[in-house]
C-alpha cells in the first residue's frame, strides 16, 4: 500500500482526490491537512465522503507527511514550493497539483504569477505530468509537476499534430470552455451561481496563466517553437472543459488515422470516430480525454474537438495517474468509473 | 456470475443500470434490448460507456432472455407485466423498474396506470424491493417490484415513525422535490432545457401515480391505513430527489435515536447528525439515502428531510441492491462508489 | 418627478431597483451610494445598465440624499435603522428593503437579528409595505417596511384563508424554495456555482428570519395568533420563489372563488383557473404574483401555490409599488414589463 | 397603429415577439395563428401573457392575415415562402424570421435546406434585415429575411474589419456558442433538459446552415469573397449567444477606435471599453448586441467577442426593429427594456 498524504485537502481538486483515492486499492490515506479546517473531520465537510473517509483535517505544522511515501498538493500557487523541498529531502515523493512546478523558464513563471519563486531548483528536476508525452520521464520522477487543466485538454488535441508537424504552429488557437469548478472553491463573486448561471462569458482574452505552460508543452513536443492564442470562457457546468482547437494544415496526412494510432495505446484517450461531437458528460467524473478530428468543408483547417473532466484528467485523475506510473501500480488503478450521464 | 438481461437499456433507469452492472464484479451483462435502438451499439448511442459495454441493442423478440438468470425491465409501465410471465415459467427471475407490479389491488392500479393488468395473479407474488422494509421476502423472490422514485425517498423518511406509531399517521405530508431525469427520456415538451432550465413547478397536485404507493407501503409498515397529502415539483437538477415530511407527533419519543436505530444496520440509509441538511449533491450517483431529523422551534411538528438519487437509491440503484439480495451477493457489491460532488 | 436616492446600489435588490427605477415615467435617479464602490460608474459595475443609468456610485457621507423625495435603503440589515431618522427628520420619506422595520416587538428583532436596534421609536411608525393587506396605510407612510420575499409569497398565498378564518391557523406549513439570488450578492461559499447548481437542499429548518416576519402578519390578518412551520429550500433558479402551503379546513367555502374574489381588484396578484401549477418562470422579472388553488384528493387539506420573483414582487418591485403608492402614482406605473419566459 | 399578424406563435421566437409587441406602443396585435393551437387562448399556454394577449391562436386558412399592415413569419423554414407571394400581392408586408429568404443563391438554399424553394423570384427582392448593414434597404422593403441568431452576431463582430478590409478575410474563424433556445420549441431528445444540462459540445462542425448566410454576410459586406471556418456549440444557457471571432491583421489600424467610429451611431450595437469581456447576461432579454476588441500579446490574430440575446437581436427584437425602419416609427420603438441581470 502506497501511504499517501494531501496538503489543502478543502478545495474542488482536493475532495476529487479524495474521492478517487478513498477508492483506489493500492492506496492507504495516512493524512489531509488543512489550516483553516484543522480538526474537523472531512465528513463533516464533505458529506458525500462520510462512511468513506474517517480522517479528520490535520495541522500542516503536525500532520505525519514524513511518513508518507507521496504527498498531493492540492494547494493554491506558491505552497508547494516552499514545502516540497524538505518532504524530497526526507525520501518523500510529490505531486503538485498547482503551478508551482510546471514552468521550467522561473523568470517567465515568476512574472505569470507575480511572486519570486521558492525553490528554482527543483524546477528543473520536477517531470510535467502529462502521461501522454512523458510517460517514461514520469515513472522515476521524484517530483511531478500536475498539468493544468486547460493545458491538458489543449495539448492531448494538437499533440499529433504538433508532433508530426503537419499544421503551422505559429498561429494556432485554443477556444476553450470550462466549467465553473475551473476556478476552484473560492468565495469569490464572480463564480456565484447568480453571477455564472444562464451566463457565458470569456475571461483573460489579453493573457491567462495557462498559456505559457500550453506553449511550452506545444513547443517541447513540437522541437521548435509554437504559438497559439488561448481563449478561455466560463460556461454554467459543474465540470467539463471544452477544447475547440484551430490549426492550418501544412503537409497532408489521414488526421483521423493518425490521431487514432497516436493514442492508440493510451488508455485514458478515446479518439471519436469521424463525424462526432464529443459532449463534456460523456466523461463526467472519469479521467478520460475524448477527441475528434474535424475537417470542416474539407478546408485548409482542421478542426479539433477535445473534452475532459476538469477535475478528473485535468486535475486529481490525472494526478492519480502518475502517482500509478510512480509507484508501479497498474495506470488505471483506482481510475475506472465509468462516466456518469446523465 | 449471474448472468443478467436488461429490456429497455435507452432509457436513464436504463443507461444507469449499465453503468452499475458494468462495474458489478458477479454480473455478466448478456443481453440489452431496444426495439427502436436494435442493432446500434450500445456505446454508440451512450459515449460515456465506450469501452465499457461492448454489447448491441438486441431486438427483444430474439434477445436471448431466456438464458439469464435475472432479468431487469427497465421499460415503460406496461411492458414487464407482458413479458414477465414467459420469464418466470423458463426459470429467469425478474426484477421491474417500472410500476407493473408495485400496486397490490389490481384495480387500483387499473385505474392510476389506466390499462387493464396483464397477469393479476403475478402482482400477489411480487415482493416490493424497498430492502429496508422486506429484506427477507427479496432474498427468495422471483418477481421484485422495484419502488419508485418518490415512494422510495417518502417512504425512508417517514418509516421508522410510521413503524413505531408515533405521529398522526391520517395527515402525512410529503412535499417532494425531483430532477427532470425523473421524467425519463422522453421527448416532451414540458422536459425540455428551454422549459425546465431556471424554472420551478409543482406538476400533478390532484393525484400523482406515486400516491397509492406510498399510500400502501406506509400503511403496510404501519399495519393500519395511512394517509397522507403528496405534491412533487420539478427541479433544474439532473439528479436527485430532495423529500421534506411533515408529520404531527402524537407521542414523545427521542427521534434522532429512532431514527439512528432504526437504520443502524442498513447500509444504504445514512441518519445525519442533529441539525444537519442533507444536499442531494450528497448522494450523487450513488446509492445512499440520506435523512435528517427536525422538530422546528420544539412545536408538535416533525420536519424530515431525505434525499437520494433518484437515478440510483429511486431506480437503477436499487434494483441492483435487490439483485445482491436475491442472489446472495454481498448487498453492497457494484454500488460501493462514492458520491460525485461537486 | 419624483427624486429618488438608492442607498447601497450594489447587491442584487439594487441592481434590480436600479433596472426597474431607470425606466419609471415619473422618477428622477438623483443618488445611488455604496460605500465600497464609491466613484465607480454605476454601468461599469453592471454592463446591463451601459446607457441608461449615468450615475456613478456615490459616498454615503456625501451624497445629496437629502435633497431626495424618497430613499430606498437597499442595504444589509442594521444599516437604515441607523440612518433612516435623520431622513425622516429632513422630511425624506424612506423604503427600507431591508429587515430593520419589519417585526413589531424590537425585543424579538433583536433575538432573531442579533443586534439591539437603533431606533425602537420608529419601529410602531413604519408601515409593513404589503400592499395588498396595508394599502391605506402605506399611502400616507414616510417610512415603509418593504416585506421579506418569502413572506410576501407566504402571506399572499395564505391571505384569504386567514382572512376569513376557514383553515386551522396554528398548524399552517409553508414548505418555500427560492433562487440563489435570494441570499444577495454576497461572496460566500454556500451560494457558488459549484455548491448550488445542480444540488437542492433545505437550510434553516430549526429557525429561519422570516418566520416570526410570517407569523405577525399572518397573526395581523387573522386578528389572532396564528403559527405555522416555515421550511426554506435553495434551488438552482437565478430568480423565484415557490411556496408550497398546506391548511387543514376547519371550514367549508368554495376556496377557488374566495380566491379569486379577494385578489380581483388587485393588479400584482393572479389566481389561476382551478388544476393550474404555476410556473416561476412565468413571472421571472415581473412584479407579479400568481396562485393558484388546489384540494388533492378532495380531502381536508388545502394545497396553495405561489410563485414570485423574489427581486421583483419579493423586493425592488414591491418596493417602486409602495413608491407608487405614497408619491400618488399609477400603482403600476414602471411595473408593466412582461414576463421574461423563456 | 400598425395592424400586426403572427403566423407561427407558439415557439420561442413566437412568444418573444409576442412579449415584444404586446408593449410596443405603435403596434395593434390583430392576429396569431398556430394549425395545432387554434382555438387556444394565448395566455393559456403562455401564462407569462396574462392579461396582456387576450387573442387566441386562430387557424392560418381563416385568420385575418389580409387585414393586417405586416406579418411576421415565426415559423419552420419553408413555410413563409408557400404564404409570403399570397400576401405581399394583396399589399401586406411580410418579415420572416426563418431562412426562406436569407439567401440568394437559390441553389445553394436548396442544398442547404434540402428543398426546393417555392417562390425564388422573391429571394431577389427579399432585403436582408441587418440594420447596421442593410437600413436603407429596409426602409423601403415589403419583404425582410430577418437574420438567423449566429449570422447576426457574428457579422456584427466581424463588420467593421471586413468592410475596411483589414484581415484575412479568407481565414476568418467564428467560435460560436448558443443557448439552447437557439434550436427552438421542439420536443426533441438532444434538447431536453437531462441532456443540454450541465453538458458542453460542438454540433455541425462538418458544415451548419448559418455557414453560408454568414459568408454571403460578410462578402457582400467585403465587395469580395469571404471565407470563415464556422463552429456552434451548444451550452446550458436559456438565452444568449457569445461568438468568440478570430482574424489574422493584414492591415495595422486602431482596431478600438474602428470599432467605436463604425458602431457610434447604432443604438443596438455597444461596443465595450478595451479589456472588457461581455457577458451574455449583460444583453438577457434586450435587443442589444455588445462587442469587445482584443488583441492578445499584441500579436497579429485579433479576438472579437461579440455577445447577443439569440431571442432578440437574434430574432424577435431585431425583426421589431426592422418593422420599427419600415413603417416609420422610432427605430427603438418597443426595444427600450433594460437587460435583466442577474
Amino acid at each position: 500500500m502506497i501511504k499517501v498524504g494531501v496538503v489543502g485537502g478543502t478545495g474542488y481538486t482536493g475532495v476529487e482526490l479524495l474521492r478517487l483515492l478513498a477508492q483506489h486499492p493500492d492506496v492507504q490515506l495516512l493524512t489531509i491537512t488543512s489550516r483553516g479546517e484543522a480538526g474537523v473531520a472531512v465528513a463533516d465537510m464533505f458529506p458525500s465522503l462520510r462512511g468513506r473517509v474517517a480522517l479528520k483535517f490535520a495541522d500542516p505544522a503536525t500532520a505525519p507527511l514524513r511518513d508518507c511515501d507521496l504527498v498531493f498538493f492540492a494547494t493554491p500557487n506558491g505552497v508547494a514550493m516552499k514545502q516540497a523541498p524538505e518532504l524530497l529531502a526526507a525520501g518523500v515523493r510529490v505531486i503538485d497539483l498547482a503551478a508551482d512546478f510546471r514552468i521550467r523558464d522561473v523568470a517567465l513563471w515568476e512574472k505569470w504569477y507575480a511572486m519570486p519563486h521558492a525553490c528554482p531548483e527543483l524546477v528543473a528536476e520536477a517531470v510535467y505530468g502529462l502521461p501522454e508525452v512523458n510517460r517514461e520521464n514520469i515513472l522515476a520522477a521524484r517530483l511531478v509537476a500536475n498539468p493544468g487543466c486547460y493545458p491538458t485538454a489543449v495539448q492531448l488535441g494538437l499533440l499529433p499534430l504538433v508532433e508530426a508537424g503537419l499544421v503551422d504552429s505559429s498561429h494556432l488557437i485554443a477556444d476553450a470552455k470550462s466549467g465553473v469548478t475551473g476556478g476552484g472553491r473560492k468565495a469569490e463573486t464572480h463564480l456565484l451561481f447568480a453571477e455564472a448561471s444562464d451566463n457565458f462569458k470569456a475571461y483573460g482574452v489579453p493573457g491567462h496563466r495557462h498559456l505559457p505552460e500550453i506553449r511550452q508543452g506545444l513547443s517541447e513536443i513540437a522541437g521548435h517553437s509554437v504559438d497559439l492564442t488561448f481563449v478561455p470562457h466560463l460556461t454554467p457546468l459543474l465540470r467539463g472543459i471544452h477544447a475547440t482547437l484551430y490549426a492550418r494544415i501544412t503537409r497532408e496526412e489521414n488526421f483521423q488515422t493518425l490521431f487514432e494510432q497516436r493514442f492508440g495505446d493510451e488508455p485514458f484517450v478515446d479518439v471519436l470516430p469521424p463525424g462526432s461531437h464529443p459532449e463534456t458528460r460523456s466523461v463526467r467524473a472519469a479521467n478520460t480525454c475524448r477527441i475528434a478530428v474535424h475537417r470542416p468543408q474539407n478546408g485548409d483547417t482542421l478542426v479539433i474537438l477535445s473534452v475532459i473532466d476538469n477535475l478528473v484528467k485535468g486535475a486529481a485523475g490525472q494526478a492519480v495517474q502518475n502517482m500509478n506510473l510512480m509507484f508501479g501500480c497498474d495506470e488505471c488503478a483506482g481510475l475506472t468509473q465509468i462516466p456518469v450521464l446523465p
